[in-house]
């Protein structure tokens, strides 16, 4: 089976985003043993696109169009593709109301006339719901391929993919794919890749899929399979070898986030946090609310910014930050047993470093950065030498200090 | 002039590594006024790269190939591209000895036989010079198109581009783009699309684009100009009659994000700020401290989540909690001004709402959020409705909030 991919819009030929899209349907089929030969972008054009649907299939058995469906007169995918494939649009009744519902629950303002337009589909087409945005998705069959549509926005597009274009091309391929995703952070890719090089070698069902993130990466073990059951079989032994090779840098064997498994523990711990954040300032914290539920354990945050906060909120005595600094073992250590003692929280969780681009010296270098974790059994305090911009900076800190959490909440 | 990109990799099509080449070049296309209306991605297939680059040359004045120049078998670019435009490839001595002395030099060991495939190169060309790796570059010129092939790495392309490609476009099209972006927040795509319908219809130089980002907008006006004076003058009436029907929607008339505008006017009004979050959870003070400089008047950010919190820490009175709940004005309007006089800070600015999914009734539903600003002029409540998932709506929350700090310092 050949798949082919063609991402729409004039603002990623103009490159104003950055195709990543592509990049994720490439990685699932991949996955999924479906062959790739060609990728394209095309703007908004109808003659344009018109020729590069057809061209595309004509030569392969899938095709995947991303971007295209929004409400405005730009957006004619939907309207193209359905011409190349001799198909009229139609008024989908049920897409119509899931999107006058989506307005009244979700969006709380009427919905504007230019959206009904997103309702007409392409005649006895498979309609993909979309959970995450107005648009819905469809596949059009016709002889010899299969186009699916989806919309442009990430968000929208990758759990649509996930949930829909997936199992379709597994019935398609006559097969079933099971994935779980490993998550791993402060080991560097280079050497997760020689730590794994004998199986990365040796794979064949189930495969092994390592991907860079920002400062973390993902493994995906994927097997193709007749069923869940089995799929579970064959994941299992290659997913708990790697995490006994790998160790505590595995902290998901779910493809969760580190604050999501951060928030399980604290749940299952009965224990109540609180966060002092410098040079973080309010990513922990902004992280940790993201977890529904948060409220019964995140008792409080402060963003202590400047020494004159670091003292009067956490009690940092004065002579601690004159002797070591605010970027110090020492101010870390006061930080996070101060917010543990005024919130009266169990843990206690702080940062304090230098996120740069200013404000780097000799001694203390951008990106040196200070982490504790103060709880019943005591305090620890771990020292970063981070690299990269500002945001990677505070991104690296932040995730490392809900790792030190981790290892604080593991030792309960 | 009509140029179309062409990324060469079967690591492309595997989705292991992200293509940004084609966006770079997308950018530079873009500012050279140089049309752009496909552009593909290929595998290392001598017959599909073939087809590929032909099609390219039968439509497009320009092709623009990047990777497949290394020393290895599968690297066959510059063969494929060579017999698409029906030239021979023969040995440029000046590269061969640039190549030689950079092993030298550089790499620190001798030349394999592999590499000097890399000095064949198609007879008449003209030769881009590597500064940065061992492949040399070059533009094929034939009757209607130029072919222009660079290396894959970034590092190499991107120099190279600068260096080399971009004084050969300008030299062919003698014109040049000027682009001013508009930043939206609080208008929906499809109004936005209403109130400037008549505008985006009659647009021929500049033209307008709308593209929506995660619960804002973007709006840029691109003028085809002589030059940048000329372009500001073609594209300065069409951004203020966007700005006039708009209104203080648009935040920013220079691409901006709208924490950077914020930042910027603290730093103009020398005023300083602290922060008290509650549903946004340190995503306001988060966004703030990723300005660098923002030290200077970011003084303190709460996250105080809990009733205790709201109480203890910025004394929020137990009677306005009780009475009136967490969630109202009552309680925003302590909350700011609590942070403000606690921290001393010129302006104290709060949030308070239900981020959901859980936690809503129906007098108080997921989504229903107040924010408040304090300052020496009294403070300023706003109530908000919002929409979407629990990012989503911390989201928005922490936009609108940043939008009245925004208004209560242009009022300063």
């Amino acid at each position: 089976m050949k798949a082919e991919i063609i991402s729409v819009g004039t603002e990623l030929l103009m490159g104003q985003i950055l195709d990543t899209n592509a990049r994720f349907i490439a990685q699932r089929l991949a996955e999924a043993g479906v062959d790739h030969y060609y990728s394209s972008t095309v703007g908004d054009n109808e003659q344009r696109l018109f020729d590069t649907v057809k061209r595309a299939a004509e030569r392969s058995d899938i095709v995947i169009i991303t971007g295209g469906l929004g409400p405005t007169g730009d957006d004619i995918t939907k309207e193209t593709a359905a011409r190349v494939a001799g198909k009229r649009l139609v008024l989908d009744e049920e897409s119509l109301s899931a999107m006058k519902e989506r307005f009244e629950r979700v969006i709380h303002r009427p919905m504007s006339e230019n959206n009904a337009k997103q309702a007409m589909m392409p005649e006895g087409c498979i309609i993909l719901k979309n959970n995450n945005g107005t648009a819905p998705g469809c596949i059009i069959e016709t002889d010899g391929c299969a186009i699916v549509l989806m919309p442009g926005p990430p968000k929208e597009m990758e759990p649509m993919f996930d949930e829909s274009v997936m199992p379709y091309l597994a019935r398609r391929s006559g097969r079933t794919l099971y994935t779980r995703e490993l998550r791993v952070f402060g080991i560097g890719e280079s050497t997760v890749d020689a730590m794994l090089a004998d199986m990365m070698q040796a794979q064949t069902n189930p495969t092994i899929a390592p991907y860079a993130l920002s400062g973390e990466m993902k493994l995906r073990v994927t097997a193709k399979c007749a069923d869940k059951a089995e799929g579970e079989r064959l994941v299992k032994p290659i997913a708990d070898e790697i995490t006994s090779r790998l160790g505590d840098a595995v902290y998901s064997t779910d493809g969760l986030e580190l604050y999501e498994v951060c928030a399980g523990l604290m749940r299952e711990n009965g224990a109540t946090l609180a966060v002092a954040e410098s040079c973080t300032g309010g990513m922990i914290a902004s992280m940790l609310i993201n977890v529904p539920g948060s409220s019964e354990w995140f008792l409080e945050g402060a963003v202590t910014y400047s020494n004159e906060a670091k003292a009067s909120r956490l009690g940092v005595k004065h002579e601690t930050l004159e002797k070591y600094g605010a970027v110090s073992g020492e101010t870390a250590r006061e930080m996070a047993e101060g917010i543990r003692k005024t919130a009266c929280s169990d843990i206690g969780l702080a940062t304090t470093g230098i996120a740069g681009p200013g404000g780097g010296t000799p001694e203390k270098p951008v990106g040196l950065v200070y982490i504790a974790a103060a709880s019943d059994k005591g305090t620890v305090v771990e020292r970063l030498d981070l690299g990269g911009s500002r945001e990677r900076i505070r991104r690296s800190a932040a995730l490392s200090a809900l790792m030190l959490l981790k290892k604080t909440l593991d030792a309960e």
